[in-house]
């Protein structure tokens, strides 16, 4: 058992990732309740009502749960952060942006904190900030942070220069994939790609369907999606998304790209009708790895195989 | 022990990659003697002389030994290989190129054959050819290859995908990095940069300075290099090498970049010159682990470590 599920009290070292948009409260209760820890993700400015329908989800459950915000979204307006603390959660992610007064409200409830990093830099940064556990984040994964560093050769720097818990994340879909990254020193997995197309997932069934039919080729890493939408995203957080129509355009041509008002509303739309020509369908390099609709406890019990996968690796080179 | 390590008869699950200008004779020597798998790197048509020097260091050895070729240059003319098939060695590896004729030639030598895979559709191709090892190769890595695909979930894949032994290569540059890939289901790991700074290494010491003194964010993936020297390198497989000057102008801004005659020779003359501020310094993100002048024999020593965190890693999660 490492110091982290011994400090937080889960089952399994598996964190589903704070997806805003996938990971609502019923994801963040499912994984919870199959042992992992489940997170809920935090759209910018969300809505009173939608905090409470997620929180209703995990509030009263006696296992650990968190929930994970934008670091730039809580820069502006620190309320969402502290409507979802009166529910109690075990853990709060906060990543891209500062981070200083989002971390001490957290702390002041008594409240893990944790981060993304995504290279050198970051982690230095992580490691100085009021930051209690690193999420070292390669650009495999999907949805939005750098695309600068594999999450290997992260993860073997983040755990040679901290004795912080360090959890991995980015491209990592099956048991096995866990099973390097908890031999590399990570203390957990934090997993988002291979929970998208799970029966808890939010969204709407034409992304879960293009994510069953995606493999290890087709995403690609873009800022067209942020520029054509004008999200507020900086320029060094761009997205690992699905190829599609819109991406094969745009994605090696930023240039080309003019963020009408036009374009946002065909966007807007776009996303509300889920065509997934058009709209972005955030996903990692693990979307090889999700091949059906499953509930997120038979993923859990899927990647739980990482304990048997680690100890034959152990004793065949021994 | 790995099915591998039995066909092969090594010690450790160590190759150093065939690095063209950095692993010669020497470095293959050292790393076969300090029980791992030593690679000597091919540059496209070296001369008889190079050859024979390099198979001096290890025509005589009991341990094994390969050599790496580029694909395409095979296919313009294979006697480099039949040259060094002649000095007995356990494996050849072939990549980017068509390997039909080359890993004929090699097997009928009875030679084993090796290739490196970027992607979904590499693998794909390495399973139908006859290749004998899968070399699952992350954008991680240093030198010529693809940018498409971490080292994590290309292993996942590779490792489900087929029951050829497969080596990971990538962003691994410690023993803990060695554990992951092993504990994914790799038999071995083939590392380049790490070996970089040695004492065997081939290369100007200007180079191996600058090695010395980068970090995991200092690399970049770029064409820029072989299109200013005008090098026959397929478009899809750009190099990832330290960012330098001229990679500073040029990486992200290609349709700038005129090959001309002159830019060639004077990326010629900064090859020769040891000009690491024009010139490429191929070295992939495992860079950050690379901090003194070892000794090839250090080096494994120190990555034999993979045992001891393998054991750790399956007792602390069982």
């Amino acid at each position: 058992m490492s110091d982290l599920q011994k400090l937080l009290g889960y089952r399994e070292p598996i964190f589903n990732a704070s997806m805003a948009g996938a990971a609502g409260g019923a994801m963040a209760a499912a994984v919870s309740a199959a042992g992992g820890v489940g997170m809920i993700g935090v759209s910018p400015a969300p809505t009173a009502e939608w905090i409470k329908a997620q929180a209703s989800h995990v509030s009263e459950i006696d296992t650990p749960w968190g929930v994970g915000f934008m670091g730039w979204a809580l820069e502006a307006d620190l309320s969402p952060l502290e409507s979802f603390l009166e529910y109690g959660p075990s853990l709060v992610s906060i990543s891209f942006g500062d981070v200083t007064r989002a971390a001490a409200l957290a702390h002041e409830a008594g409240v893990l904190t944790a981060m993304q990093v995504g290279n050198a830099a970051d982690l230095e940064r992580a490691l100085q900030d009021d930051i209690d556990i690193v999420i070292a984040r390669g650009g495999e994964g999907g949805g939005h942070g750098r695309n600068e560093s594999g999450t290997l050769p992260l993860l073997q720097l983040a755990c040679a220069q901290t004795q912080k818990p360090v959890i991995a994340a980015g491209g990592i879909g099956t048991a096995a994939g866990i099973a390097a990254v908890l031999a590399a020193g990570a203390e957990a997995a934090w997993i988002g790609t291979r929970f998208l197309s799970t029966k808890e997932a939010s969204g709407h069934e034409n992304l879960k369907a293009a994510v069953r039919a995606s493999g290890l080729d087709d995403t690609v890493y873009t800022r067209a999606f942020d520029i054509a939408q004008q999200l507020p995203w900086a320029p060094e957080f761009g997205g690992r998304a699905l190829a599609n129509d819109f991406s094969n355009r745009y994605a090696d041509d930023l240039v080309s790209l003019e963020a009408t008002e036009e374009l946002r509303e065909r966007m807007v739309r776009a996303r509300a009708e889920a065509d997934v020509a058009l709209a972005p369908v955030y996903a990692g390099q693990a979307v090889e790895f999700v091949q059906r609709e499953e509930t997120c406890a038979e993923v859990l019990a899927e990647l739980g195989g990482f304990r048997r996968i680690l100890s034959d690796a152990a004793q065949r080179f021994a």
